[in-house]
């Protein structure tokens, strides 16, 4: 396969200067957008995900429909859980729910190991179909173990994450092993990913920000970096993201190339305490996209200056795309910092 | 009224030397003690706010339950709203919500000045005459204008305050205008509590963490400290709280005595980055305390070994006690944190 057409995203990951900031969004394919929610009627979010031929099809929908420097697989953070023997449903208006979800140590012992290549084919088979198709690079993703673990201790989505922090505080030695055996997964899992053709890997850390700074430290990193450092040997691109990680950061860079901001931090000030040797994606508050064009451009006009004079950023969210985004407005949005950071 | 028994919390404060650190937590009264618990079968969250005999008894059973430095005034954040002329229901496992949320200019402009003298008596009221009963410092506190403004038009809690930023973004002189008679009715209430007898007051802004940083400065931050400024002419101490607020601190020191922390950050880096004129209160994870004796007296001590050698150190969880804490554990951590602190 030949280099993408345009890789502005792969250079901007390393690093070097490019003809405009690249941009992309986190949930750029998904029900903002009318082609996404013609192919929801028929098939579930599961069905899409394990379906090759749907997924290229939901993954291409964005890149064709706005001028994004990048395609992220369309696939969901809990794929790799079923493999691993917890049962994912997405419940309507409710989100995910595991009807065993992980309780005694007994559960996490009964985890079965996850061949990647033959439990998790179809992402694999969809990476390669994609790289048919994109001009632009494609990103493979996964989620980390924390953000696993917590829907697979509590069961669905979580507001305070009690049982999740219950484990790690009273049975460090249970979780490790848990964390150690998502970590496991993952990191095969990604680096099927990067051998079928991902040109950049994200792993998504959604809700690690739940943590304090120790905890994380003692408890997460090992996992995520051990990850990190594994996929550091393919040579692509490693996209480190959470929310609410303002504290967290120092300590998320490590084996990261790329950091991903939520909109909670000035993105200035922010990528000085983490150092030039890092790009950083990021940071536009997503209910941004909600409001007028004037005002949707001021917001990203002072994240561009921010970033101004500096090699490495890449536009982003700060998480993913809301539901009731106005798709035009995401068009608007990748043509203004096309046209702002355009060099000539 | 004399000076209470026990002033280190006061003197924390202040930045001044203590035989102890001080401990006080907040939601200290509620529902994870059966004695509040009693209460509550026959009498509504509001009824207890609204009666004078009532919220002093459950302002005092923490107090008379674990050795706490200080007490806090037992009220809701949401209790000035209803003389403001929006009406707020508690629904039982769903929180506060409220029938006639603001979504126009209109709605801003119907609603109505409040004398806290008049309609919200019955707090000054419990505030003098808990000042006849407590021998540590009575804190009163109040819901700063973004967090009472988000649940007024929201109608409840929300996950991600789109139509409260939709106001604040598209129609920033509609929403600085109800922020400012959000800020009047706080100013009035708070110096209203100093004048009954209020010995600190802490300003909460909950859920102010979901802005980022330039919205904070330019659509927050202004009615805050005007504010903090005014009380600041009373002399008492100004505490300042809000959660995933790590890259908002630096703002929301201004015209604060003591900075709230959450668990989000490291109380050291975070202290240092913030300078020694200002105290800080925080800053354990408020599920530590369902953890073992062993586990949460380390989380503890962790936070007193990043505090100590510093004057001003306020020990707190990061958030409100959680309804499931068990009673023991936190008259235990009041126990440890003024062991581990003594200095004779």
């Amino acid at each position: 396969m030949a280099a993408p057409a345009n890789d502005l995203f792969l250079k901007a990951c390393r690093g070097e200067a490019v003809a405009h900031t690249p941009v992309w969004f986190m949930r750029q394919a998904g029900r903002y957008m009318e082609e996404y929610q013609a192919i929801r009627k028929s098939h579930t979010l599961l069905e899409i995900c394990r379906t090759p031929e749907l997924a290229v099809q939901v993954t291409l929908q964005p890149v064709d429909k706005h001028a994004v420097d990048a395609a992220i697989l369309f696939s969901d953070l809990l794929v790799p859980l079923e493999p691993l023997g917890i049962h994912v449903e997405f419940v309507k208006g409710e989100g995910p729910r595991i009807d065993n979800p992980i309780r005694t140590e007994a559960d996490i012992d009964a985890l079965r190991p996850v061949d990647p290549h033959e439990s998790l084919g179809f992402t694999l088979e969809t990476i390669r179909l994609l790289r048919g198709e994109l001009r632009v690079p494609l990103i493979g993703f996964a989620g980390a173990p924390f953000t696993l673990a917590s829907y697979a201790i509590e069961g669905g989505p979580s507001k305070d994450f009690a049982r999740t922090k219950a484990l790690m505080f009273d049975h460090p030695k249970a979780w490790h092993r848990l964390a150690g055996t998502l970590a496991t997964c993952v990191e095969d899992y990604l680096l099927a990913q990067v051998e079928a053709g991902a040109q950049a890997v994200q792993l998504f850390d959604s809700w690690v920000g739940a943590l304090s700074p120790s905890d994380y430290r003692e408890l997460v990193a090992p996992h995520t970096q051990r990850i990190l450092r594994r996929l550091g040997e393919t040579g692509v691109p490693r996209i480190h993201f959470g929310t609410n990680t303002t504290g967290l950061l120092q300590e998320m860079k490590k084996d990261a190339d790329v950091v991903g901001l939520d909109w909670r931090v000035d993105l200035d000030t922010q990528w000085d305490a983490l150092g030039p040797s890092v790009a950083v994606q990021g940071n536009l508050d997503p209910l941004a996209l909600m409001a007028s064009r004037e005002v949707l451009s001021a917001k990203a006009d002072d994240i561009l200056r921010r970033a101004a004079g500096r090699r490495g950023h890449i536009f982003n969210l700060g998480h993913g795309i809301l539901p009731q985004t106005p798709v035009d407005n995401v068009s608007f949005l990748v043509e203004h910092i096309h046209r702002a950071t355009s060099s000539g």
